[in-house]
């Protein structure tokens, strides 16, 4: 049941309540999205408060969760609060909020590493969820190939790609799909914009959708026809590719995020291209696109099984190309299975 | 030159510098969409710190726009912010920052009612960028209206609606599009799902893009065909969009957000449905798609010229149906003026 997450939390924090009022944190504790509301978990249950907009959706939604539905009371949700102890995420909540809060309890406690661990490891129905939203996007991914045209603009490539996710089933987007012509692939974070697809060209896109809630992430670079100019581009596709598959290969649980890290970088070390790999190889991924764990040179974050995280090795050359090849992943059985999975190996269109 | 509005809004702080790290501000202040960074500003100048992810990028979109950029510092974006005050959004940074961000300066200064006051009237600029959102949002649902079919899931009407608005130059949704059929449209969040589109059926569609990181926000309320069973609906939406009207007729400068909301709801109230419209009139629009002012009935913020914001009475008859008429509007030259501008007379499909 639901309210079991909220008790979870409640329990680990050591505090008299619990409030919580960011979207992303609520609709971990009750799986109804809303704009505005808070849930407030106490030992004696566990209540979600929101305003007239939601009520009949939420208490439809919520019914037999074991978290009871109400209307924001008249003197707002703080009026609520009150306790000597309040557990509150201070990595989720305003500073305005903190400071108001502070006037309503002797101590404001912070339970951002209760969600923290809690979020990081999937439980099944979360990882059914994002496997969907995966296969989403690996469904409209290999539906989009025989779409790309000459003369396409970015934009239009990103609409089409989109319109597929939405079509098989996603909410919407997990973030703003990076759909990069030619030398705009050079740019880790690239603008969609409106140039046009030309014989030749390198195709990076980096797009995921949501679905239950939950997000996938993918990044695939192709050739639009191979005009003979890529020999450079193909040697390091083949380089990133196996910083990919080594990552896939090697990363196990009690790993640290550095140290996972440092699996992919250390192949493109030795092929002497690690000083274009500018990023990080990986972020947690679930309710929110960017989630722990961090995968990157300087993370402690000790990861585990039944963790869902982003494996995206990239070399960038600036004005010139560049290559991500990313699948979201999870550890499961001590060992790392992809989530996307559309074909890696180079497609040339 | 867009240095202008760091200049302004580090000028009205009285601080020694101003940090900014939320996206939204950091966008308004920059023109540059960036997941990561900090914008600082002091009396000799401003600064976008970011990661080399967004380097090139930003390098290249703030070219001449009086703002530098440079990489985050070895020592993270917090040692460049050590002064005696520093301004500081409360309203936008976490809790987790603000006390981070406590021991770098002897004072933290709220730097909100800048932001406000600032964003909340829009510059030329700005406004042409709404105009553009809303004229894609206004030729993407003209242009959807054919192509809604018995049988037809809400979802996939949403995907054909959202994938015209890409295709037409938006950069993505400004929130989850809400397709709402038949009874689904008495619920005013209703989540877009699977119930299949009858003959008969309300269609309640609230929607809305971003153009150049602007957003629109628009509904409206149909019938698809005419099962001679809604009277009572036709009744009520004669008397919604009465109130949507008068509202634009009589909402002038100077008057305060719950004057406004009074006006169209005062209009529901003389045909007895207030207690069926459940929301505030209207919110903001901008950068975010809830913004300053708010046009609710405790709303004490005061309209101004330049202003945009959301005119959007509705009622809700629980299990039944709901009706809501909504288009963006701006007030320009005393008046208020549509920027989504679709036909709201009542659309039999």
């Amino acid at each position: 049941m639901l309210v079991e997450r909220c008790k979870k939390i409640f329990g680990a924090s050591g505090a008299d309540k619990l409030a919580v009022t960011s979207p992303d944190l609520r609709f971990y504790l009750t799986g109804f999205y809303s704009s505005d509301g808070m849930v407030l978990a106490d030992e004696k249950g566990a209540c979600f408060y929101t305003d007239a907009r939601y009520l009949e959706a939420a208490s439809a939604a919520l019914s037999g969760s074991g978290i009871a539905v109400a209307p924001v009371p008249e003197g707002g949700y703080y009026s609520l609060v009150g306790c000597k102890k309040l557990a509150v995420a201070l990595s989720k909540i305003t500073a305005e909020e903190y400071i108001a809060l502070s006037s309503e309890a002797d101590a404001l406690i912070d339970c951002t590493p209760a969600f923290t661990e809690a979020m990081g490891v999937k439980e099944d129905a979360e990882l059914s969820a994002i496997e969907r939203s995966c296969g989403i996007a690996d469904r409209a991914f290999t539906d989009m190939l025989g779409a790309f045209k000459e003369g396409m603009s970015e934009n239009d490539a990103a609409a089409e790609l989109e319109y597929r996710m939405r079509r098989y089933g996603a909410s919407g987007t997990s973030f703003e799909t990076i759909m990069a012509f030619g030398e705009g692939s050079s740019v880790p974070h690239h603008e969609t914009g409106e140039r046009k697809l030309k014989f030749g060209d390198v195709i990076l896109v980096d797009f995921g959708c949501k679905w239950g809630g939950y997000c996938s992430d993918c990044t695939r670079t192709m050739l639009f026809g191979d005009d003979k100019k890529h020999g450079e581009f193909k040697k390091a596709y083949e380089k990133v590719l196996a910083a990919h598959m080594a990552a896939k290969e090697r990363i196990v649980p009690g790993m640290t995020g550095s140290q996972a890290d440092a699996v992919a970088r250390g192949v493109l070390k030795e092929a002497e291209l690690d000083k274009y790999f500018t990023h990080s190889l990986g972020h947690g991924i679930g309710v929110n696109i960017h989630e722990f764990p961090r995968l990157s040179p300087k993370s402690c974050d000790i990861l585990k099984d039944g963790m869902v995280f982003s494996d995206e090795p990239g070399v960038y050359f600036e004005g010139d190309f560049g290559i991500r090849i990313e699948d979201s992943v999870a550890l499961k059985d001590g060992r790392v299975i992809s989530l996307t999975d559309s074909d890696k190996n180079l497609i040339i269109l």
